[in-house]
């Protein structure tokens, strides 16, 4: 069987670097990338994370349909990079239109990472240890990116939480 | 000695989930909830709740004297589940006049739980990992939940922090 | 070589307790402060770490250049405990131009640690475990503290995450 790693953390706890390095020991890579750059500070933090990568990735950019994108991976590929898995519930709270279209949309994803013929890594962020939010749409968002955690966290062959940089294996 | 099991985990970390599964082999089950359904949202997430747990335990409600409603449990019990010490927290906050009635209400609890006659799993929420926050209450909030978090976790024979659904045993 | 004890955690989760209850063990004990006392609440605040204190160390009062005041020590000292890189990171981005200013200071406080003629034992906390921020001086904060997180932290030779006052070893 194949690998599926998931590698978590808060904001710059080194989870995207953390995730890139064990990405390396690989050959053929791929990356796979749900960041739309809808606004300036959005784009600069995009562009930092290509620069970080530089040439030694084919990207693949998709915002929504993950299980769409990674069907299009070619036999030969070794890994997989999923950066990262927060911002996709982001994209699916904004693009699609109830609870039911976003189900969906993580029950094929949920059905397309243990069918890959290469090893995957998913970087994800932890979001819910701070204050419950005021605003009833980041309480939506919380619930959403936790629950797709969980999900993907429970395929997971092999499981991280970044914490300062240093990686913590949960599994 | 009864055994004093501690859970903690941010929002949608699978905390409760973990607590049921463990409470789940014990055979007389009670629950004490703490929540109270204040408005709608709170509602439906009590209602979740519930259903998850279906008919497995006899549900006490306590919002603020838990030592009182751990008193009233029979001596046939064999496990309790606490859930959860964070919204405990805001309903002292909430109903309590100052930080000195908190404190006797705080001091009751750790009396109690020790000298329970069946093991007890107590759900908490990590909340301090996130910017501090603008509004005072609310830093008040997470002073009091944090304090609250450090004492009963100090009481704890087992505990855990849950990450996406991982359990980490702290102890 | 002497070793750099980094100590991190959420507010309240018990990491300025731990990390005196470690400097405790050694003779000769220096404290650098990093907080300024600019509101009624910080000052309250600062006082209950006094206390908590009481007189088992020389203090030094340091908001910005730490690498100067860790270069005060006096050979004698058998440990400095700095208490907290966050809160540095404010006050970089409160009292320094720019971003280049800020690095400048890292930079040398990242050089001053290994350094040190005695062991060194390093609070900060977690804050990226919340959501993202809508201030955006709040998400630079968050990169800023994280940063210094990770740069910090990869110098440690022993690191703990506090989690409702239990120490988790990280490294």
């Amino acid at each position: 069987m194949h690998r599926i790693i998931y590698v978590t953390g808060g904001a710059r706890s080194g989870k995207s670097s953390y995730a890139l390095s064990l990405a390396l020991g690989y050959a053929n890579r791929y990356f796979l990338a749900t960041a739309e750059p809808f606004d300036d500070e959005m784009q600069e933090r995009i562009r930092k994370h290509r620069l970080e990568r530089k040439e030694g990735f084919t990207t693949i950019e998709e915002p929504l349909f993950l299980d769409r994108a990674l069907s299009l991976l070619p036999v030969s590929a070794d890994v997989v990079l999923l950066d990262c898995l927060t911002v996709w519930s982001g994209n699916m709270m904004h693009h699609l239109e109830d609870d039911k279209a976003i189900d969906k949309c993580i029950t094929a994803l949920l059905a397309a990472l243990p069918a890959l013929s290469c090893d995957c890594i998913v970087v994800s962020n932890e979001v819910g240890m701070g204050i419950v939010p005021e605003n009833p749409l980041a309480r939506r968002f919380r619930d959403i990116a936790g629950i797709v955690n969980q999900k993907v966290a429970a395929l997971a062959t092999d499981a991280y939480l970044l914490c300062s940089g240093i990686p913590l294996k949960l599994r």
